[in-house]
């Protein structure tokens, strides 16, 4: 691998470099660095060390550094920075960084930090911090560069020409005489225009365009569908407000992937559950998500227990509830999983529901064929009780098929309620699978009773 | 929201259109659709209708379109335009999207396909067609644009011109005298330049770059990183070989979270599982996941089973296992899912580790008094036997504490194994709770039996 990263050398060099006397050495270094190395050298190295290095930096590096932090460690470099220096960093963030920046911070220190900003900053910022930050206006940036679709090819150079030399461009943005995004025009056709044409000649017409208020995970959706590199953002008149480029997207799909990790795992999608330093905050986030659990271990707890004189002269019966809940969790997990993928893929009409769920019903099936065949043997085997045996597998079969059908048929349900599905593959379909399974097994084992030692 | 996207009355329409006559028609309505709609159209409707909007395509059109679908619509589209015209399609396909296409075709297909294409392009799918799936060389493509670093500006203006209009140019690539990558030109500083310019004196030189032979995953974290859009990949003398760009690196990041929700789900991560059609293939699939929680469940219930004299007496004890084993696995799963997150933000030392681990116990220990206490009180309540209600609220308090425990060092102990921690997240976790947690629940049976009825 050629990845240069920050290695422990680099990391004892730079406490060397940070002693006094050194300083030219420390600014030869720090060119020779990324910004995003010298971002993960930061949050490694102890503070005076820290506060050297960021003395050291171009306002533009520090702005360049302090967008690829994470929150926690944006927090610790704004304070090291003292508010003075940090104001005049922030006015060299790009503007979508800048807005996520602020709303991590603390309500009072962001309030000091915006009004110690240019006034046109400090503008486009306020209008940016509206937006909740997981839709297209939370995302976006305000800084493109654009024309109208009358110009010349050589208006829309000089506008690139006029530009700040910060911003990135991927393509000059085209409006009408109204200020209606039209379309872009890629670096590419402009650089191999002839005079005198037209950009509305050369341009690539529009073909999407979103509004603030749409969600971040439509907005990573449509870049996917139509193969984007950036996306227009417009208000509801259609004009051109600010862009939305392909990296902030992939911080979006990183971020929805999380979410969707920690609804399964029942965490809930907050990701304060992570950060928080609160014990008593991150157990009132997490603890909700048990409760389900919770009722359903009681409700099947309950059902084996109504069955109590039944179960007493067959006690052994009991010992082996772990194995029927076990397997129907992992059952009907499975099968909500495979469904929620489906259903992203975004083709399940009500035909293939049924297609899918059938097919899924005859997988579930046949593996608790196997399965209830292999528990009988075991069990069968181990206890010299065939009738046991027989018991336990037919009870972990049909509970194996009903979880199966549950775990597949739970995610469109709960989609159409308006809940997020990957909550289903998590604790919820466990818990449904917990009170069927103890329906069922005791069900099987009244019927299998009186033939049981 | 404004997303063009093919609506029921755009499929009613194409229906239409397709009838014999009515072809001009046809042709207008194509040319107004963005290829990744006509590609979804395309999936959707009937197969006599997809054959006729096939044929209007243009190859151009037809290999865009042929990028946008899933395998399974990729092989019927390709059995559609029949292996002449299929054959023409692929030619005009970016290479990495053609490598794809090429790797998910039956192996006789996909030979068939490959020796009808031009010589040249033949020959870099089959160097493409070496490189596993999952690594940058399995991902990359090689249609680029680069000059060497002592030419002019204007040579490099007039290698973006002489190359093939399909290919999208984000920057020129700059080779030194013996091709090894040196750098890029990102466009702007082209359209920039003064002449005479020399490519050495505007380019950005190389931050970094990647072999073939490099993860995927590897891949997406440098692009994150680094906020790049493109990435050179070069071979062990450093000569350059292909590219990567933002939109593969979408498609990886998508990939990759899907893998981790099915390892965690127990399904395994082939997307197999989900694409086949043979149940038998499925359940082959899916079956050896759930071994894991098989065996650990005739664990737990040997566990309970040899406690069976003790039980015998007090049966009711074993009613109360599900709530048990359903909580503790829940607590486990939380706490691995937020270690694993913790790792792959990747600031876990050790130092951190034993930090995050007791601060996970602390909180699983708070979580442990709720929940205990409020199973005490509730079986205490509705079974009228106190000494009851404290036997399952201890054991289920202590097997919570000991499964927060195991479930946040499970990750990092498999993770130094070499063995994905997603897959701590899911079945694994479960399986281990539900031995401890039988075991926790006999012994604390033993110690509270004397007073229980």
């Amino acid at each position: 691998m050629d990845v240069q990263r920050p290695t422990e050398e680099d990391i004892d060099e730079i406490e060397l470099l940070t002693q006094p006397g050194r300083e030219d050495d420390l600014r030869t270094f720090l060119l020779l660095l990324h910004p995003a190395d010298v971002a993960e050298l930061v949050s490694e190295i102890k503070e005076p060390a820290a506060r050297a290095v960021l003395r050291f930096l171009e306002p533009t590096q520090a702005a360049q550094l302090l967008s690829e932090l994470e929150p926690s460690e944006q927090r610790r470099v704004i304070d090291l920075l003292g508010v003075d220096r940090a104001s005049e960093v922030v006015a060299n963030m790009e503007t979508d960084d800048a807005t996520d920046l602020l709303q991590d911070l603390e309500d009072g220190e962001a309030k000091v930090l915006l009004t110690r900003l240019p006034a046109s900053e400090q503008r486009a910022l306020r209008k940016l911090l509206k937006y909740e930050p997981d839709t297209a206006g939370g995302i976006m940036q305000t800084e493109l560069v654009y024309v109208s679709a009358g110009s010349t090819a050589k208006k829309a150079l000089d506008a690139i020409r006029n530009a700040s030399p910060d911003i990135d461009i991927i393509s000059v943005f085209v409006v009408d005489d109204v200020h209606r995004y039209a379309g872009n025009v890629p670096l590419k056709k402009l650089v191999l225009a002839q005079e005198p044409a037209l950009v509305e000649e050369i341009m690539e017409p529009k073909i999407v365009e979103v509004t603030p208020e749409v969600d971040q995970e439509e907005v990573a959706r449509i870049f996917d569908h139509y193969s984007l590199v950036e996306l227009a953002v417009v208000d509801s008149d259609g004009q051109l407000i600010g862009r939305i480029t392909a990296d902030d997207v992939h911080e979006v799909l990183i971020e929805e992937a999380e979410e969707d990790m920690l609804k399964m795992a029942g965490t809930g999608a907050d990701p304060e559950v992570i950060d928080s330093d609160r014990l008593s905050r991150v157990v009132m986030l997490r603890l909700p998500w048990l409760l389900s659990t919770f009722i359903a271990g009681l409700l099947a707890s309950y059902i084996l227990q109504s069955a109590h004189l039944m179960f007493s002269t067959a006690v052994v019966l009991l010992a082996f509830v772990p194995v029927i809940t076990g397997m129907s969790g992992n059952v009907g997990t499975q099968s909500a999983m495979l469904m929620i993928r489906g259903m992203t893929l975004g083709n399940i009409t009500s035909e293939s529901l049924l297609r899918t769920v059938s097919r899924d019903a005859a997988v579930a099936a046949i593996m608790a064929v196997i399965c209830g065949g292999a528990a009988a043997s075991i069990i069968g085997l181990w206890q010299h009780d065939w009738a046991l045996g027989a018991c336990v597998g037919v009870a972990l079969a049909f509970s194996m098929v009903i979880a199966g059908i549950l775990g597949s048929i739970e995610p469109p349900i709960l989609s159409r309620m308006g809940i997020d599905p990957a909550v289903a593959a998590g604790p919820l379909i466990t818990s449904i699978n917990d009170i069927s399974g103890a329906l069922i097994y005791t069900l099987v084992a009244s019927l299998f009773l009186q033939y049981l030692k």
